[in-house]
Parts: C-alpha cells; structure tokens; sequence
C-alpha cells in the first residue's frame, strides 16, 4: 500500500521531493499539495494525477486521506507545520532547519514525546550519502580505533551577495554539525570560531573563509573550515584521526585525465551535484520508515541538538569567545 | 501505466531482476514466471501478488496479459525466447549472451528486421555503469581527441575450477568486447591472444593471464588483460590514449585509509557489487525505453557483433593466429 | 679552495654530517674536531686524514685554519659556541636549537648585526626539502592566489616514554614554525594550543595529539597537528588554502601497490629518511655560500624567532590561553 | 685518490658528465678531453684546471694520466673508442648505444672478456633511478609474486622532424628493452610491433604510436606503448603484473592542486628533468666502481642483448612479423 504524502512548500526543493515521490522512488504517492502560492500548488497539481491542493498547511494535515507529511516550505513556517502533524499523529519529513530558533525545535521534541510515537525526520541528507557511510562504518568497525580529531571543509565555488556571514554556520556548516555528530557517535561541548583574513573574492556582509573548532563530550576535536568563495569547486573533505589509523572521506568517482601537461580528475562544481544520490536514499529510507511506524534518520533531538550547536557558533563568532554548547537532558525517548 | 514484464528463468540473476523490477524500479510489474524448474518459479510467485506461472516460455510469451519479455534462463535457452518474443513482436531484454552462436545471433537480427521494431535489448550492463558513462563522455566531447590505443585488464580474485579457458573469452572478456566498442563508436577487424605463462593459482584446464589484442575498423588498437585469479579483487581498469591527452575509468569511490604503514584504499573483491547500480539503471532504462518502443541499451546488432569477435577471440587463442573478424555487412535498420 | 671545516660535536648528527663533508659533497674538508667525550672525537679523527681534535669547542674556532663552524653538540652548548665563531667572524651553522633560550638567540642576533656580516645559519633542513620547495615554488608563482590558511600535520609512529608534553613543540613543530613560516613570507602575532584527548598509546607524561593554532600578521591562520604516536608512520602533510586555490606538499615518491585487497603505497617509518636528501642539499648549499660569504638558509633571526614562538605556545599549552608572539622589532639587517 | 677521467665527446651530454664529474659528485677530476671538434673541446678544457686536449680519442685512451674513460660522442664512433679502452685495459663508461650493430656489440663483449677485467659499463641510466630501484625491490622482494606480464609506456610531448620511426626504438624504446630486463631478470625471446593508426600530431616520416610486444624466457608478456607526439608530457609508466599482487612505477613526486575545478598534479615536460638525479648516481657509482675494478652498472652483454633486441623489434616492426631474439650463448663471464 503506497504512503499518501502531503506536501507543504513546492519551491525547487518541494518540487524535486514531489518527482522523487511520484516518479522515482517506490511505495509512496502524492496526494496533497500546499503552498503560501496557491497558484504554484495548482501548477504542480496538474501535474500529479489524484493530488489536491489545500489552502493552508494546517489543512493538508488534517486531512485523513494524508498518510504523511513533507515539509519544504520557508525556514520560519517549519516548526508549526512539524507541530501540527505531530499533533496530528503523522510522520512528518522536515527540511532542513527543523525550526528557526533552539526553543522551537525543543518544543517540537516535547511534543513528540507527549505524542509517545517517533514522527519527526529532519533533512539532513548526508548520513546517506555512499561516502559518509563507508567513513561511519570503517570507524564502527574500529579499523582506526577510537577518533581523536576531525579535520573538514566545507568548499563551495563562490556565493552571491545575498549569502551573508551567519550563513556559514546555519545554511553551511550546520551540515558538518549534523554529519560528524553522527559520524562519531557523539555531541559537542563548546565552539569556538576562527577568522582568517578574508578571501578577496568575498563582499563587505561576508566573513570568508571561517575555521569553526569544536571540542566534544570524549575529548574529540574538530576544525571545519568553512570557504564558500574558494574558486575551485564545490568540495567536502572530511579526515577522522583514530587512535591507530585516519580515515578519509572518497573523493567523488572521476574519469583521470592526462592531459594538458597535467594529471587530473575534476572538481565537482554543483552541489546539487554532490549528494544528489543521497536524497534517493533519504526519502525512501523515509517512505519506507514511515510505514513501518519508526525514523531512521536524524529526529527531532538531532534537530535540536543541531540548533543549540549553531546558535553557539554564531555566538562564537560574534564574541570571540569558546562559547559552551549546552542543550536540555538528553530524554530517554531518543536514547 | 505499469509495463507487465514476464520473467523466463528465475535462477539467481533471474531472481534480482524480478527483486528490481517489483521493488526497486519505477513502472513495471511482474506477472508471469517461468523457469525449467517449475518449483522454484511457483516459489518465486508466491512472493509477487498476482503473477502467474506459465509451463513454458513460449506459453509465457503467448499470453497477452505480457508486455514485454525478460530472460534469465540457460544460456542455450536464449535464442528461442528471444526469437519467439520478436515474433510476437514484444520488447525482450535478454541476459547475456543473445544467443550461443552468432549464426543464431544473426537469425535474431533478420528476425528483428523483419519485425520491422526494435525490441531486443542484451544485458550488457557495462554501458550503464556511471564510471563507463562518464569515460565515454570524455571521449564523446573531444577531450582527448581521436582515440588511438586502449589498454585495459579484467581482473577477479580467482575462479573455481569449472572455469576453463574458454571462459576467459566467452563469461570474462565478452564485457570488454561490448563496452570498448560502444565506448569509441568504432568496430573490430582482427583479434590476437597472448598467453604469458600461467599463474601458478590457476588450474590445469585453464590459462590464466592472457592478452587479447584487437585492431578496430579505423585503426585503434586494444590490448585487454584477462586475469581471473589474480588474488587481489576483481579489478576493472580502462585507459584510453587519444591524439591529445589519455582518459582512465575512475576507480571506484573508497574510504582513504592511513593505517599499518600503509596509505590505501580497498579493492574490491565481489564483481557483483561492482557493477549492482548499472543493473538498476539498465533495467529502467529498459522499462522506460520498452514503453516507448525503443531500445535504448546494446541491441541485436550488438549481441551479434559481440558473438562474432567472441568466435574471433577463441580462433586466435586456439590457433595462435591473427583471426580476421568479419561480419555480415551492417543492415540500415541498426544504423 | 675547500672550505676547512671544523665540526663540534660527534654525536649521531654530527658523525652525519662530517661524512657528507668528507665523503658525499664537494668543496669542504673536516680539518677539526672536538667533543665533550675527547675519546669520541679521536675516534672519529682516525678515520680523517688530516683533521685535528681540540679540547674545546673555543680552541677549535680560535684555530686559523679552521675556515668554518659545525656546531651539532648538546642544545644547551649551542649559544656560546654560535657566539665565538661570530665574534671570530667565522661562517657558524648550528643544528636546531639555535639556542635554548630567546635571549640567547637575540644576544647572537646581537653578535651577528655588530659583527656586520651575515655568518649564522640554523639547521632548519625542510627549506631544503624538494617538496617544500616545490610547494614555496607554487605559492611564490601565484598558483593559488594569497595564502589563507595553513592545514598541517606532523606525525611520527612511536616515541619513546623520555619524550615528554614541551617536545612536541620543541623539537617536533618546531620544523613547522621555521618551515611554514619560510613558506609563506609571513610572521606569527599568536598561538593556541588545542587538546584532544589522549591517545592511549601515550604514557602520562606527554599529551598526545595536540593542535597548534597559530595567526600571522596578515591573517592566515594556521592549524596544525602534533601526533607522535599515530602508529602507522611518519607523516608530514600540509596543506596551503589560497584566494584561487589550494597546493598540498606533495606525498614521498612509492611504488604503488595493487595486493591483498588494497590499492596501496608505503608511509614511511623513520624520519631520518623523510629528509634524508635534504640535509645534503643544506649542507652543500652552506658550503657554497659560506664561501661567498653570504647565507641562504634559515639565520640568526629566524632561529631567534622560531624561539619566541616557540615560547608562546609552549605558554598556550600550559595556561589554556591565546599567547602573543612578541618579538624584538625585525632589524633591517634582515630586512 | 681521484680517479682521472678522460672525456671523449664534449656536446650536450659530454658537458653535463663533465660539470658531474669536476663539480658535482666525488672521487674524480677530469684530466682530458677530446672532441672531433677540437675548439669545443678547447673552450670546455679552459674551464677545468689541468685538463689537457688530446687531437684524438685513440690517444687520449693511450696517455698513461688517464685513469679511465667516458664516451659520449657520435653513436657510430662509439665502438673503437671502447674497444681502445678496453685494449687498455682502462675503465670505459659508453653512453648509449655500445655500438650501432650488434656485431660490434659482440666484439667488444670479446674483447672484454680477453682481457680478464669487467672494464665497460653502459649509460642505461634507469637502473640508477630511485622509482626503478624501489620497483625492483618489491619484485626482488617477492611482494607481488613472480612477474607474469609487464604493461608500460614511453610517451613524449613532441619530437622533431628529424625523428624518424626507427628511432622510437633505437633511442626511446631502447630505454624500457634494458630496463625491464634488469627488472624482472629474464631475457627476451621475441618481438612484435602493434601499429594503431598514426595521431595527426605525428610526420610522414614518423610511425607514432607503436605498441612493442616482448616474450621473455620464462614466459612473460610485456607490452609497451612508445607515443613521442603525446601532446601533454614526458611521461614514463611502468606496470609488473605478478602472481600475488601488481606494481607500479612511482609517479614523481609533485605537489597537490586544487584549482580551476580540477585536482591535479603537474606532468612532468622535459626528459632531462625525468631521470636527472639518476644520473648523477650513475656516475658516482661508476667512479667508485671503477676504482673497485668493478662494473655494477649495466655491462658489455647488456649493451649487446640491448643491440639484437632493438634489430628483432626493428625487424618485427618492417616485416610485421614476430621476430625471434636470438643472441650468441651468454659467456660465464657475466653469469
């Protein structure tokens, strides 16, 4: 029996799940569509036999012919729509950033528990990316003992003006922050933010590059750079140092070239591009989940716990300071 | 609309696509099944909600609640399912090979002729492999300029020993006889074998390296490594010399390990993990294309020209000759 | 003319470098010698025709036929044998350290600027190393635009349990202070040390890993790991993040290995042969310009400030703080 | 005590032997020289102190002040020049070739032989090379378990007009039929030459790409890709297949770069730069060898085996045959 998706938002990333859902992946059917553009919903309904468009979120998710619910719409209308389907009782897939502030994504949590039922995944689409999960599993399988350090960064080719020094850590590095929690089983203690003289290449709102360190609960270090006016391409690196061994995330599969006096493979530009196949795998891993009444994916604490950590390295950044991450208990719920 | 797919033989590569095409794959469901062992294809069946199981191929093929054809059976089967499909001028994707000689090969492509559509499709996965893909775009876009020369080895850990030389031509080195000449748009006029001596992990039936040598219509030349028992994993590689610069097949994404005074990668040991997402994309391409009536993938002409340079490959290696490859002369339909 | 040379000290080191002097370069001669243990120095004379043991490091500078100064004796001697072949007006290189203290260094800096000749180099052999250079060659050439930040890593297999917390910057990143430094034409304003956990393969008297964050004055920043007991070999990584691009050291030449399910190269295990070449490329060159008097290698003056800076993060690491790098103002005799 | 050199030919590569000798390495002086072009000869003679001219090579050899002797003139006059030394019974270091023909190969293998002394070493510099060294060394080692095939390549950006297909075996080729023989320790048995069709960077004069195929005594393939208009480097790769694993030719070391949306290492350009440093060791060891009565290098027999392998390929290359290599019996003399 397929999964009847309701989705809330049909921007570019609305859009792309809504193909993923219909066309792509198996066991899951849209069947409700939602946006502050009703016009947008129709357009995309037209397109999806048996779908219908509703007048609000809140609407989509009362409805009882909705099974599930895929929230992409704008950053600050997450947590409601996230409150509203918990409330409702339904698994509900939440784009990156759970909520806005740290309070809101706590109240979500709260509300989860109150719900007695795990409901919430939150878009973190790296813990599927193949790579990612070689690097979780190579440390898992303790090929290089217990992690000490992490190096990484976080490269793109170049941002637009609108792209401004918050951002780093809330639309950028909050991947890192997700991703390595994950990765090493772990969670932050305090953050602190470095500052390189800036790139010429950035604009007068923008800090670039940035290097976050952060220290965690075992001891383990980490120093993100964070460079998204580097030039050359949009690159993820990430290198775990173990007690025996250091592991490194794959480079992307490249034709090698020897060629114009060089020996080279090229530098994906796209980040589209990058964790493309991830997605595939996120939602169906949701689709899938979601049937069976359980979330494999980052939840509602990950959400949060997310949120607490930028929240700190903002403030690092601003202050100057090592700023400490402190978050609510951890509930026994996601134990 | 789902395209009914009917699966002769249900053996182990039977048994993945039909896990594909009812799980995995977009638009296509299983509702026929035969195999020479009615057993396991009633097992099979009881799996997949309304497929019913025929007695025969022919009957299966006969049937129309079929749309379309995939067989997975013996070898020798081949050439009648595919002919009976033809005739009944249904969209059938045969498992390699098309058929085991190419005289019956060539009845397969008169036999599409005639049907006047295109509808046989050979499993020939390479050509949907991503590292494949992206090499035979590096060469489609001039990077490298005209190609000249290509080395390359097909490399497995070891082989049991039911395995004879024959093999390493007909099961092994088939794969390259295909993909090389999709991947230069060129076709073959000659081939010559090298036989170094034997490893001594191989066997007494058979000889194991050996180097295929064949000369293309415009004057490329291949030396293709066979190494079945070469230990250390079954290992892929491709290199092709242009007029301007040398393209390589990306070696498979892996995590970078600095460990035991060694910096590594792991080499993979299990051919079907190698290849196991070019089967996805294979079939669904198939799908897709079937549903179109088209054919996408290698087709009859391919099969045939693949048992023809096949015969050519095991005339050298018998002889010690250089064996002419000579086909019939390439009909307009497949232009 | 050969350059007499007389070598004080005939330790390991010291024995290294009389039989590059004597036997491997071109345009020296070992004419003296001298050791605290007198025994030790004869030794070592027996086996050179002509050369002369002194009783002290004093009488050997003080000889007029002695053209030159090799000083490789104890740390802690360093200052007053550098000192005396200023005052002597004769060409001095001193292994690290140039002394133990950053008033010595400056009191030498002092000599040296009074003396008005440059006569101090300091056994900094990394600027000699073929891919330092090649890396300096990169940057120096604009290849990557101006110099953002600097990763790095030091890494040894084991050390022995009488290596304890200080050593790790001062005979460990002590290379990465004068060689990073060099490479990027830049001075340090501060230093902090962070603290991973320990490693288990360390004893209690050493912390290890450690990373070194340092900041120049035209704002790179630099992060760079300490980790003497990473167990799978000597590793020295460093990677330089510029405006346009980024250049990594290279990797030591290895044969490349395709076996036991890896794709793999050897990491060295000893440092002695990591830089082996170098030493006779440092030691060639002090000869060749000490016979022109001039100095090509690291001075006086970067001696004196690889000791402040060395100071300063020895202050990080042991008072958790930010430590400034405060130095003499540079005079324009090393301008 | 020096060993005195008398150079014979003073062009690029005479020039090169002579800065090496009097400069660079230690334990020789160069004390005559001789040049058909007696000015050169004159100009080169008033840069060394106390080398004197001689008005031919014959008394050159004679004069009792010469130690020993290194040919590097004209190709043709090679073989009296070393059969004088020889009669002289003086260490002769012959660039190659030995000599133009096999047959005189042969006589100065004689003539060595009647003279109860291993006086004549061969400048096949590979040998000396660090990346060849460390590649015979995991074979001699038994890493890789014996050899079973050998792939390599020979690849130039660009020749000149004046070089002519012949050549790509008699100068460029010549360098792998020593080199791989010396690696694997085997002799060769026969030859074939592959020709793909020609790049269109190449002159009608000029066969290019060819592909050089060798059997060895014990039954090893090898095959070799010489491509001298390859556009993007001077590149030397060299790949020993074996029964327990494969290795590989180091890559030069170079540094890193990620730039321009590529991650590249520099292909080296110039084959001078390639091989550089093996030559320098090549000479030292000649000169130590030399006053050790000894020849560790490449000998008389390896310069004759390298001469009848070149006529087989040359043969195999004109008559599209495969050519057996057969060579006079192998003199207990070079057991």
């Amino acid at each position: 029996m397929a999964l009847k998706v309701g989705v809330i938002g049909v921007g570019m990333i609305g859009k792309e799940h809504i193909r993923r859902l219909a066309h792509k992946l198996t066991g899951a059917s849209v069947v409700a569509l939602s946006d502050v553009n009703a016009k947008a919903a129709e357009a995309v309904a037209a397109t999806l036999p048996g779908a219908k468009v509703y007048a609000s979120g809140e609407e989509l998710i009362a409805d009882s012919n909705v099974d599930a619910v895929l929230v992409t719409s704008w950053g600050p209308t997450h947590a409601a729509y996230v409150l509203a389907a918990v409330k409702a009782g339904k698994p509900v897939f939440c784009e990156k950033p759970l909520a806005t502030t740290a309070a809101d994504c706590l109240a979500i949590v709260e509300a989860e528990i109150a719900s007695g039922k795990h409901l919430v995944q939150v878009g973190f689409q790296r813990r599927y990316d193949t790579g990612y999960r070689a690097l979780k599993k190579v440390i898992d399988d303790g090929v290089i003992g217990a992690p000490l350090m992490i190096h990484c960064a976080h490269r793109n080719p170049t941002v637009p003006e609108s792209y401004v020094s918050d951002m780093a850590i809330v639309d950028t590095f909050i991947h890192e922050i997700d991703a390595l929690r994950w990765l090493i089983g772990d969670d932050y203690v305090s953050a602190q933010v470095l500052k390189p003289r800036n790139t010429k290449h950035t604009h007068s709102k923008l800090g670039d590059p940035i290097i976050v360190l952060l220290a965690t609960k075992s001891g383990v270090r980490i120093d993100g750079e964070v460079f998204v006016n580097c030039q050359y391409g949009y690159d993820i690196q990430c290198e775990v140092v173990g007690e025996d061994g250091i592991a490194r995330l794959p480079e992307p599969e490249a034709v090698q070239l020897r060629r114009d006096a060089k020996l080279s493979t090229a530098v994906m530009q796209d980040w589209k591009l990058r964790f493309i196949d991830s997605y595939d795998v996120e939602i169906q891993d949701w689709i899938d989940a979601a049937k069976a009444d359980k979330v494999n994916g980052p939840n509602a604490w990950d959400g949060y716990f997310a949120a607490v950590t930028a929240d700190a390295c903002l403030e690092a950044m601003h202050e100057g300071t090592v700023a400490p991450i402190v978050t609510a208990p951890r509930p026994a719920f996601y134990a």
